[in-house]
This record gives structure tokens, C-alpha cells and sequence, in this order.
């Protein structure tokens, strides 16, 4: 993906978690990585999601870690973009957010059992939860490389949710599908105890998700 | 009801499921059945609902299960709606969700009770719950028929909701009304025990509103 | 009013029922009455509250409770409305849902505490809830006349909600702030004992809102 | 500002209030005061917030509490806007709504504890919850005084919430914000015990969000 489309998806995905409900105000961010010219391209900070365009995303340099060009500042959170792309060679987009019910679980340390064959598809494991740690230097990063397991999500203690992927929309999708389930966890383990799905269980949702779903592969091979 | 004419509703069907709230991004699917041409058209997998078209709705043989021309893959579900359009001779629409009250339910594997007058009005009984099954072979659509009551309705365990009925309208009034009847004892259950309507007084409801409601009847005979 | 604008503001209300989230599908009507001509206009039965126009309202005789011309049924819920009119000499609107936190207070049948000052302001009163009632005879109607206190606005068991008022904007008020008020009370009661307000307290809110609110008292008087 | 812009940035800030859910029919709103030339403007009472016009706004002398021309009623809660600006000189904003999650706080008479690193980087400070004070006098501007930390946001017991700030858009930020925290900590108390963060943590995230975060500074510099 090129630095112009790559700027146009990452402004969509960014207006999505307004129009999704994952954000407030400017309380998140999504970026997108072009491995081949080694550039980023992030939210700026603070600015309103409504009135984004592809044109005001803040280009920074992986290897340096500086803004190149441009007339807005990054949003506060790029150290921990950078951390992720650094350290995960496999994605290429991060978000962050809020989100509340997601937020929730993150608010009292406890992961998102697995107990959804929707979060089975996605996710193929428990979203798990990091303890609290501040936001000075590699911190969250760290947490996040320690903490995570084969999902490409992770609540943060006290704190919130990252999530990351190939592409901005796959992102995209992990950060809205992530809500869904936390919101929909939420209402079960307020009517009773949710019954969790064996890791072999998990494992048909993943695979068949993973295989055969979609349009990716052509239709006549 | 001929092809181009179901075509129509099932697509506007589809992308009401996601107006009214009760699917999120890819997250469940409508199909409807043409039973003189033996024909029924499906949503593809992991399209857009905002942007889909009649046209790009998968057109199935019902005998074969196979797709009929078209560019797109159909639903990774197209099973469960194949099995139930076999097994319920009467029925012409099928629909499945995770939509979050009513699945939440299924999480802890629980029915929603008959406390609701608008309950008893839809649905005339209960909306029972099945046991998990995975998505191997016909488990869906068998536990279906083995679980299900006279509500044409019902929650699978730790996964969703299947309705159906006449017509994708109909149906999709079904899917609808399901999900706020969830909430709304989902939210009775939080405040204490909500008291359940016995057999003879839900029938009430039930023959009023099949009988007496709507327009369906012409006003001069 | 006359019938013209009647028909108007009717079907406004109906249409914010919906946009106000009070109403799903077809789950709620709204009427109005013209004493002077002893006529009132209701919603017809199954009609979308979107493609509602002011000329598919039903008029309905107050007298005969007959309908009068058109070409739709009326509301299956006409016979409690025309209760209403009946016996409360002066009301002009009548308004039902089963809008979903009010409904849940309904299912466990309770009324809403007194313990918020918008609660003050908008009803003076808690907001009582009757009995489970069946749909025959006058059984709604002689509940909502029994169980009533003050408050524009009741809970029908295991049912749904009535609110009633001079005007059909006013009952519109009532019936969002009904529901506003029950989600606010709702949560409050999962967070601990809510605080409730006493008599003269609640009357400070109340004299307050229904003499110096609002813009109908001329400015220069 | 001058008293065109404020006019319209307060109606901008009035009408997002509606857009963003904190406030149902008439229940809140929002002033922006210019202090050099002593006027505030103020939502008029009970008008609607669709159709409110930057010139419907009614403008006050800071000094003598008067509506200076104009055909509109302010607020009810009027004065105790004019309290606020009275006694805390640095603002230029106020904000009032019944928010539910924020109210339902207020209802039992709890703080919203700070448990989220969003509230401290937004309010550095735990949201403080006065006792019950009626709508008489001086009360409720007196029980903001008295209870309020450094936080620009407190809740009235069985009230409300009100917000300031040096313009109508910050105040809006933290009138959202609110909303949004308090949601977020109601699902984490009832999921279990949301782990507080000590005062230490709190500053590094308030510190660094007042600091460096958003375009305020220049990028050259």
C-alpha cells in the first residue's frame, strides 16, 4: 500500500472509531505502516475526527521516530506505535481506544474470558489484560510484548485497549469486534456465570474463520 | 414473491440488521427463499452491509446448495439457512446474529423468560436456548430443530440467534424485537425477579396480535 | 387545535417515538384529541413510524370509538386511549411504549423511586406501576385509573408504559423523560440505595419548573 | 471572544450537547461568558436544541443578572451560572446536564472514583459528589464551592452534573468526557472493584495531557 492510499485508509479507520462508538471527543488513534519506504502515517493529536482528512495524518520516520513534513504535531501516543512496529515485523497498523466496555475489564485487571464463538473467530483466544504501568518510555510497549498471546489485542490496566493487524481496516475490524464482545461478556457475567470455550472448541471457530471466510480467495481456483 | 422482487428485500433486510444495531461490522446475515423456482438469495461473505446490492446477494439452488453464477462467495452460514429451509417446509426468510442482549443469554446458556406482554404478542412462548454445538457437519441446524419451541426464534449456546419466518420482513421483525426483548429483561433481571406470564395469559396476547393487528385484513369485508 | 394540525403534530410525535428510541418496529402509538370536535386521530396498526404521513393517521369518533373514513385500521391499543379521554377530562394526548428501562421496572413490578430533581420537575411524583392486567374489556384502563397518582405517566405490569398530557408535544416530553429518567434510576440502583427526595423537597422542583420554565408566559407581563 | 463568536460557539456547544446524549427534550445547558465586556450568553429556556439559532441565545449582564434585550426567558438555571463566573474568575464557560451515568453517581451520592487513566488525564482528580441542596438562593452555587477539588466537573447529589472551563469547547470536552468516564467506571463496579490509581500516577498522566498533547503550540518553536 502506498503512502497516498495508505493515508486515505488510515483517515477512514480513524473517522470509523468515531462513527463506531469507540471514541469520545479525541480519546483515540489509529495508524498505518508502509514497511517499504519505512514510513508511518498517525492521527495527529487532538484534532477532531469529523473534520480529518488524509492530508492532515502526521508522516514519521520508523527509524527515527520524527515527523517529517507536515504542519501538525503526532498524537501523544506514537511511542507506542513505534514500539509496536518495531517489535511486531508482521503488522501494519495500530489502534488505540477507550472503549468502555472494553475499558471496563481493563478498569478492574481481568482479561475477556473466552466464551463467544464470535470472539473464537476473531480473536482465537482470551483478550488479556495487562497490569496498570505509567506512560514513561518503553512501559506500555513492554507490557504489551509481555502480556499478549495469539490475539492481536490486549487491554491495558486502568487503562485501555491497543490492537493492531496487516492493514488499517483489519484493525479496524479487531477494535470493533473487540467492543462488541467486551459489551457482550458484560451482559452475561451480569446474568451468571458464562460458560468458557475449550481451546479445541476455540480452535473450529479460528480455523473455519481463518480458511473460508470472506472473498479473499478466488472464486475459481 | 419472484427473484428480483426477494432480491430487493433481502438486501434492504441485511442492512436493516445493522441500522436497527444488531449486527457489528460482517457480524451476522439474512437469506430469503423463492420456494416456486427453489432459489434463495444470501448475503456474501464478509461484504459491507452499507454497501451491498441486490445484485450481489448469492444466489443458491436449494437442492444442491450450490451457487448459481455471481461473483461473490456466499455467508460461511449458508449451511445452517440451507438445513432450516429443508426442515421448515413453511418458512421463506432465515437470519442469524450476534446481536448482544439476546446473546448474552446464550453465553451463560440461559432462555429469556416469558415476563413480557410484547413477548407474548411476537413470540407466544419463551425463546429457548440450545446446548453449544460447533459448526461441524448439520450440529447447528439439528440442535435447532431439537431445542426449538413455537417461538420462531432461538438462542444457540455461547453463540448467537437464529430466526425466521414467512417472509425477510417478517423475520427481520422477529430478529428485531428479539434483541429488545433481551434488553428489556436483561434489565428486569439487574432490578430483581421479573414475574413470569403463565400459559393462558400470554395466549391472550398472542391470539390478539395475530388476529386483530396490523393491516393485512382488507378493512371492507 | 384543529384537526389539520392535530394530524401534524401527531404524527411528528409518532415519528420522534421512534427517533427517540423509544419504540422498535411498531411497539408504540401516540394519539391525540380535538374536544371541540369530539374527534382524535391515532396511529393506524403495523404502519412503519418512517413513511408515517399526517392523512394516514386514523380519526376516530371519541362518542362511538368508531373510526371515521380512511383507509387504515386504528391501533389495536384504541380502546385504552379512548378510556383515557373518557375519564380524564383533561388530557389531549395519549401515548404508549414499551420503551426498554421503564419496561424493565414494569416487569418486576416496581415503580420508579422518587430521587432524582428531574424526576421533580418533570412528574412531582414517583411513577407508580399497576398489577398485570390482561387486554380484555376496560381491564388496562380501570388500572391505569386506579394505580395514578399526579404523575402524567404509569407502568402497566410485566407490560410496558402510559403517559398522557394537554398536548401532544407534552406527552412526547413525558414519555422521553420517563424513559431518561428510568435509565438514569436504573443504574443508579445498581451502584447502591438511591437517595430519595421527600415531599417538600420534590415540591420545590416541581412549583419551580411548572411556573418559571419555558417561554409561555409573555416577556413583557 | 467577542459576544458574536461566543454566541456562536455557545449555541455550537448547546447543540452538541444534544448530539452527544447528555441531554433529553430541554435538560441542560450550556453559557460562555466575554469578560471584558462583563455579558454572558445563555441557552434560552425550554427551546429546542435542533432548531437553536446563535441569535436565540439570551445575553446577561455578568453584574446585574439581567437579560439584556432579546425575546427569550433564560434558563432556569441562570443564576447559578452567574455564581459560578462570580466566584471562580479564570472561566468562561459553564455547563449544566443531568447526564445518566454521571447522574446516577449523583442519585446514590458517590464520587466517581479515579480509577482510569482518561479522568486523570482529563480531570487530574477523582469527580466529587455534593450532598442533596435544593434550587433555593445561593444553594447550589455554594455546594459546587464548597465540594469541588481541582477537577473542573462535580456532581450535585440527586441533581446533576455541572462542568466549566476557559471556553464553551472545553467545557464541552470535559461535559463528554464525563459521560464517558462515568460509564466506563459503572460497568468496571459492576464487573468488581476498579483498582484506584495513587495520586503520583495521577499527575504523570495529567501532566503530560496538559503539556504536550493537542496543536496549542506552535511547531517551530
Amino acid at each position: 500500500m502506498d503512502l497516498a492510499r495508505l493515508r486515505q485508509e488510515v483517515c477512514y479507520v480513524n473517522q470509523m472509531l468515531l462513527r463506531s462508538g469507540l471514541v469520545s471527543m479525541h480519546s483515540g488513534n489509529a495508524s498505518g505502516l508502509d514497511r517499504t519506504s519505512g514510513r508511518l502515517v498517525i492521527k495527529p493529536s487532538g484534532v477532531d475526527y469529523e473534520q480529518l482528512r488524509p492530508e492532515d495524518l502526521v508522516e514519521v520516520d520508523l527509524t527515527t521516530g520524527q515527523a517529517v513534513g507536515g504542519q501538525f504535531r503526532p498524537s501523544v501516543d506514537l511511542p507506542h506505535h513505534l514500539f509496536l512496529y518495531r517489535h511486531l515485523p508482521d503488522i501494519g497498523a495500530v489502534i488505540h481506544t477507550h472503549s468502555p466496555y472494553a475499558t471496563a475489564f481493563a478498569a478492574v485487571g481481568r482479561p475477556i474470558p473466552m466464551c463467544l464463538t464470535a470472539m473464537a473467530d476473531q480473536f482465537g483466544a482470551e483478550i488479556p489484560c495487562t497490569p496498570y504501568v505509567d506512560n514513561q518510555e518503553d512501559h506500555i510497549g513492554q507490557a504489551i510484548l509481555k502480556y499478549r498471546n495469539q490475539a492481536p489485542a490486549i487491554l491495558l490496566g486502568n487503562h485501555g485497549v491497543f490492537v493492531w493487524g496487516p492493514t488499517p481496516r483489519e484493525a479496524l475490524k479487531s477494535a470493533v469486534m473487540l467492543e462488541e464482545i467486551a459489551k457482550t461478556v458484560f451482559f452475561a457475567m451480569q446474568l451468571g456465570q458464562p460458560q468458557l470455550l475449550p481451546p479445541q472448541e476455540v480452535a473450529k471457530w479460528f480455523i473455519r474463520y481463518h480458511t473460508t471466510y470472506g472473498q479473499q480467495k478466488p472464486l475459481e481456483s
